[in-house]
């Protein structure tokens, strides 16, 4: 039996899939919860926690020495304050005094945080190691396969993902017949969906492309699709949505699919390699 | 004097700065106004014009033509439509028959409608030499100045323009404290900066940075700012604008500067090589 896990709670669902997760396998968990950030229900049923504000990093890894976790996971999105909303604490405070003012993107933050608690003796582990299918595979994952004008939308698609991947933005893009309708920066990609809805071009398509930063860290932030994500993309009129396969996370995998499946939408993961039958051009992965 | 000018009108209030000028200056003008994006207002006081479609190429050009018109200038963003929504006439198909189906951002496709054009015998020429003082000039435009924090987000602003103007998309990144709040796509400056107000954090700060693609013709639609882009992004709550010198638009400049100085917002050319003072790292740029 493993060690006691320690579950970094973001927002959504994942966190509380991985209390359960861990319940079902016997595992003990321990989770920090942050103010403003983690859904409360992921603590439902006597679960070990601590409530803490962003910026109290002493006080987090103080509960979770006390707690006798070693193992950290993070899951689920974290909203990104200002540095002014931070309020940070004595060891936050060394933390991004090291941090300096660099501009950092999400991942770059992430990052450091990593370092910082690899630093401090913690050992990061990735969600897919303790939840194992909830990375999307490659190639056609539903009923629906997407068209060669969606190829080209996903090819379109990943190459500008990328190039905002590589300065540290958003990973989500939304192309249509080659047309850019919406890229995604600090918003989500809920909101990115809802204004690219009115920005269509009459006619078919309209993809979904949601992948990986070229530099992240498994164990960081992943590109996350679900249910919700399905009812977004249908709504704006899509016609799919293609995720990085062992790159991307689906929130309840079993769900998100069928709920592709009715909703007549393909879901698509891309390989690096490209090597999925029919999968778009890799140069552009 | 020159030739008789003939107008590609695009929307907004650009067009008909153009016959203004032109009137003034003497010279005779033919504009070719496109149904649901040319201003009517354009053509107020008996301007010889053409009404036409996007698609309709052969009518155009037919009508330039028969106007004894060789200089040729684009001006005004054009709604770019879908493939669909085209309906391409002979000459249009046969176009964009050459263009293949390529996915074409907005630049691409401006820049094979120039090059047909000149193929035709016309000669592009570029807004700024039908409209001088129009181009932004460098450095400190207005009463204001960015300060540090200022130019932190102007350089990575300009990182992430530069990056998806690579990708032939968009101009315009809005940045605070580090964080990109959000990237323009195919929705346009106003949409962005309207969406940004509710995504700023606490704290000071925020700007617009628009600037040209780093491949975009100086003849074809540069980032043009205005009185309305100042409204925009006081609403938003940002410090400035910063864009491209020499190679971004000013609609109606002393307006503007006025319109930036009234709302305490600063306005700053950034030049490619950063000799001006106080110039974000030229680097990034």
């Amino acid at each position: 039996m493993p060690d006691k896990l320690g579950i970094l709670a973001g927002g959504g669902p994942l966190p509380r899939q991985i209390v359960e997760s861990c319940r079902r396998a016997g595992r003990e968990v321990f989770v920090v919860a942050f103010d403003g950030q983690t859904d409360p229900a992921t603590l439902d049923g006597d679960v070990e926690h601590v409530w803490t504000r962003l910026g109290a990093a002493g006080q987090a890894l103080k509960a979770l020495r006390k707690a006798g976790c070693q193992d950290l996971v993070m899951a689920g999105p974290v909203r990104r304050p200002s540095f002014g909303e931070i309020r940070p604490d004595f060891t936050a405070a060394r933390f991004l005094g090291r941090l300096g003012t660099r501009a950092l993107g999400d991942d770059g933050l992430l990052r450091a945080v990593m370092a910082l608690l690899e630093h401090e003796g913690f050992r990061m582990v990735g969600l897919h190691e303790v939840l194992p299918d909830v990375l999307a595979g490659a190639g056609v994952l539903g009923r629906h396969t997407p068209d060669a004008a969606a190829f080209e939308d996903i090819r379109r698609g990943l190459a500008v993902a990328r190039a905002l991947g590589e300065q540290d933005v958003g990973q989500a893009v939304v192309v249509q017949q080659g047309l850019v309708l919406g890229v995604e920066a600090i918003e989500g990609t809920d909101r990115l969906l809802a204004r690219c809805g009115g920005l269509r071009r009459p006619g078919p398509g309209g993809v979904l492309v949601k992948i990986k930063k070229p530099q992240q860290d498994a164990r960081a932030d992943l590109p996350t699709i679900g249910e919700r994500t399905v009812e977004g993309a249908q709504a704006a009129g899509l016609s799919g949505i293609a995720i990085s396969a062992g790159g991307a996370l689906m929130v309840n995998p079993e769900g998100t699919i069928k709920a592709a499946d009715a909703a007549h939408l393909f879901l698509y993961g891309v390989e690096r390699a490209g090597t999925a039958r029919n999968a778009p051009d890799s140069g552009a992965a």
